[in-house]
């Protein structure tokens, strides 16, 4: 027989950019998402799950910050299909579903979507290529009553996973008041209205004085580089500038002493919002009062509306930001949990009225150590073009989505989530022809609704088997040996209490409590049981 | 400016073969996946949730039923990383998980995993591109305890999602065995060898006959095609029908008059374990007691290892048979809920110890309105080599694979799952002025986590409020116009009761009731509350 030839062994590794989830990182995500879906099924959203997988047409060119078409996503070619690709968002296949099914679903059509997407781009620290999203949407509905909602839902929902009042805000604005600045300045369209855009998206980045020279002459990177301007003149600039200024410029007016510290405008208007926590301002912290943000709140429309005062469409969105703040204040929303905010601009996608952001406010350290506050963990608004791509009937819609990972490291910071699940209780094997000894008392262990397993390794060193129920972080061994089998008994090892012994064995309080002790095999399950109650959690 | 070129508007359809799933078609599976993880947690398994996109070369070419590697699989070149590819099941990640994992994971390392996959093959009726898998497996143990272990759990996993004892039966072979068929007629590898595996395989659809005249000379297929057969003799072919018969032979010959029916031997043998339904069998039904099919189990053994008599592999197989019978036996997993059966084959694919397949055997009535049984819903097997491929290093594995879907389905055609859920109770906007006061409604609604939402469609025709309450199936429908508003009632209409009236509108007990009434404003939720109680199934 021919000797088979030896292909190289593969690399057991995922591709670049993409990651596997162990244990408690899959369950309590799981459980997070559980947590979203119940809110927003109680505000009448139904579930969506849609295909993976697209055709590349349908999916369109709507990624963000990518220019070209199908870029940024992974595609194939199907030998029936045509170009086929994964989903890179939860929004576009929504468009399509929409389209697709427009006449069995109800109008307006109110659902939510959870899942993984996929990203074709450079890999990098803490930037995957598959990641989870987690939308809610209405479509179908032109009314700001319905941003409203969406933005309250937010507000609910981050409270019901763990995020405590005054540790978030909602910020909302509105496009169209910066498509009102834009109309004032005489840019309906055309080449320089793109690059005024794309200047104010890098408002965060460069700040007031970075946008004000790229919306001049230019402007040196800070890699050295120079980068060339739109080429206004400093009162054409004027407008722009006003407009993402807006609110720091009334707050700052307004709020006086509250706003000295050490941080940037942002931080320190953010820090404002611990004023809200259940346990107050801490001392140092500002503090304001929901009557104060209220008045902010008015002057910040008032000034908005008379830096749009000639353009329809700008008078238009200050409208519906009022609108919508009247809304939530009705609902019990107020400036504590949402506020109207101006400097959210959300990218350049396809939004086209109010635009929401959800921000964490509480500081956490970076990577080096600094103090800095946890940022933004979810962002949405309308979209009313998206459906019309398919049908060529405009239909009004508008969402949110929330970064899965980055809420569930904010939980994780906060304590919200035991980053650790105890394991299983391990009965050990002392005797290889008595597995079915064993294993009749995990049944019993499970069947009292206790998470328990037989070691089912090589028993031949019992060393590896406490090792084993080690790592599994198991809190109690059973042992039964033929001595104990005779006697009708067990051994119990309680290896929380060892634990806690073998790291203060000077204690005399512990010699004088055995971490392992003989119990009548018949009470087995109640002992055990006692054991995982006394540490206050029974794993079931 | 230049006007923009027309595009021709994209297509709203998923590829072939993908569809997309609405509402409690996803709940409902959620909820079913949740509660065989919870099964799973309890027996120690760990949660694990791979990459969708492996390396092609790491997924390797163990689809079943596809020869050519890689064919059967979506894929696409990446720049960096060569070929990539969507996993097609979840055991090929596993391996690949624990090759490179192994360092940090627990030994044995137990798992579970459940999520979409797909395969690139073509799409037909009731059959997909992408669907839900849901695994268990315990990596690092050769032990059949572990075997054992995973057949237990299937068992206790149907259950927990509301299948009743009696309406399925896990059974459980051996690949050893048949390769001690094999290896007695002299078959240890080459062509011939892999011939009669794939006639083995065909034994399900075309019959002992069937079999018979495949191994032998050939046969005309149904469609008048004749398929070549391997060219055994009969004497050389005997082995392999008394293999595949074995079960059939044995229990005929002990059970006498249960077996009687005009049923296929597989129907009338899985019929018989009715008998250990709840309710007993039905009249007409075989009866049989558990200490029958305890002496059919034993006979069978018997059997084999007469077939396999000279084949050392094939004893170690039926012992093996014999030790996971005993195990389950003492853990009160008996012949009414795991037995053995030699005509459990489950492909050919990489299989090489203990196979298992879960069916139900409850009736059906196919699409044409023919009784027939469920069928299977779940399947697996020891695999010993798949990490081998990585690593070098033999790496004993078992694990078993649901049929999320088939489950799924089999659960609602046994009522098991609600087919629809209520929808929301919707509060209609009489006034659009006053959009805040409703949706100060549905707040205080959801407040007591009563499912609630405000109409936010066009609220100018009122009959398509209540068409569109309708079409979510809503409740409860609220009305509060001018006029209540002035007398601090709201208007209550009872949906449920509604549609009761409308069915029956002739009888005179529902006159009485009306399903509309006023109540004061105060006591809107305690009064939608009282409806959705009295209908016992209060959504929250």
């Amino acid at each position: 027989m021919a000797k088979q030839k030896k292909t190289p062994r593969p690399k057991a590794q995922t591709p670049k950019g993409f990651r596997d989830y162990f244990g408690t990182d899959v369950t309590d995500r799981e459980a997070m998402l559980q947590t979203i879906a119940g809110v927003y099924h109680r505000y009448g959203f139904d579930a969506l799950e849609s295909s993976a997988v697209e055709t590349v047409e349908a999916l369109g060119k709507f990624l963000p910050d990518v220019d070209r078409p199908n870029d940024g996503v992974f595609a194939w070619q199907d030998e029936d299909e045509g170009w086929l690709a994964l989903r890179y968002d939860l929004t576009a296949p929504l468009a399509r579903v929409y389209a697709q099914h427009r006449n069995d679903l109800p109008l307006p059509y109110r659902r939510y979507a959870m899942g993984p997407v996929w990203r074709n781009e450079k890999p990098g620290p803490g930037r995957f290529r598959q990641f989870y999203q987690c939308d809610a949407d209405t479509v179908g509905a032109a009314s700001v009553a319905a941003d409203a909602e969406i933005c309250a839902m937010l507000a609910d929902t981050l409270e019901a996973v763990g995020i405590p009042r005054g540790d978030y805000i909602v910020r909302v604005n509105n496009r169209k008041v910066l498509n009102g600045v834009l109309e004032v300045m005489g840019l309906d369209e055309g080449e320089t209205r793109e690059a005024v855009l794309r200047t104010i998206d890098k408002f965060d980045k460069v700040g007031e004085a970075g946008v004000r020279e790229l919306l001049g002459k230019g402007r040196l990177d800070a890699s050295g580089a120079y980068i060339d301007g739109v080429g206004l003149s400093a009162d054409q600039a004027e407008p722009v500038v006003a407009f993402l200024l807006a609110k720091q410029t009334v707050v700052e007016q307004l709020s006086g002493k509250a706003m000295e510290s050490g941080l940037s405008f942002e931080e320190k208007w953010n820090s404002l919002f611990a004023s809200f926590a259940a346990d107050g301002p801490q001392p140092g912290e500002p503090s304001v009062t929901a009557e104060d943000v209220r008045r902010w709140n008015f002057e910040i429309l008032k000034h908005l509306s008379e830096l749009v005062s000639d353009s329809a469409v700008g008078l238009e969105g200050v409208a519906e930001l009022e609108q919508m703040a009247e809304l939530l204040n009705a609902q019990g929303y107020g400036p504590d949990r949402i506020i109207v905010d101006p400097s959210v601009v959300r990218g350049l996608g396809y939004y086209t009225g109010p635009v929401f952001e959800a921000e964490l406010t509480f500081e956490i350290l970076d990577d080096k150590g600094r103090k800095r506050q946890f940022g933004s963990v979810a962002g949405g608004g309308r979209y009313d073009d998206l459906v019309k791509r398919f049908t060529g009937q405009a239909v009004p819609a508008t969402g949110i989505s929330i970064g899965v990972d980055r809420l569930l490291a904010a939980l994780r910071e906060k304590g919200r989530i035991a980053s650790s699940e105890r394991g299983p209780v391990v009965v050990t094997v002392m005797d290889r022809d008595r597995m079915a000894d064993y294993q009749q008392m995990v049944a019993e262990l499970r069947g009292a609704g206790i998470r328990a397993e037989v070691y089912l390794g090589n028993p031949k060193n019992f060393g590896n088997q406490l090792k084993y129920a080690d790592k599994r972080g198991s809190p109690v061994a059973v042992i039964e040996g033929a001595d104990e089998k005779a006697k009708g008994v067990v051994q119990i090892k309680d290896l929380i209490l060892g634990a806690k012994i073998a790291q203060s064995a000077s204690l005399e309080e512990w010699k004088e409590r055995p971490s392992q002790y003989e119990v009548p095999r018949a009470d087995l399950v109640a002992r055990v049981r006692a054991i995982l109650e006394s540490s206050e959690d029974l794993s079931a």
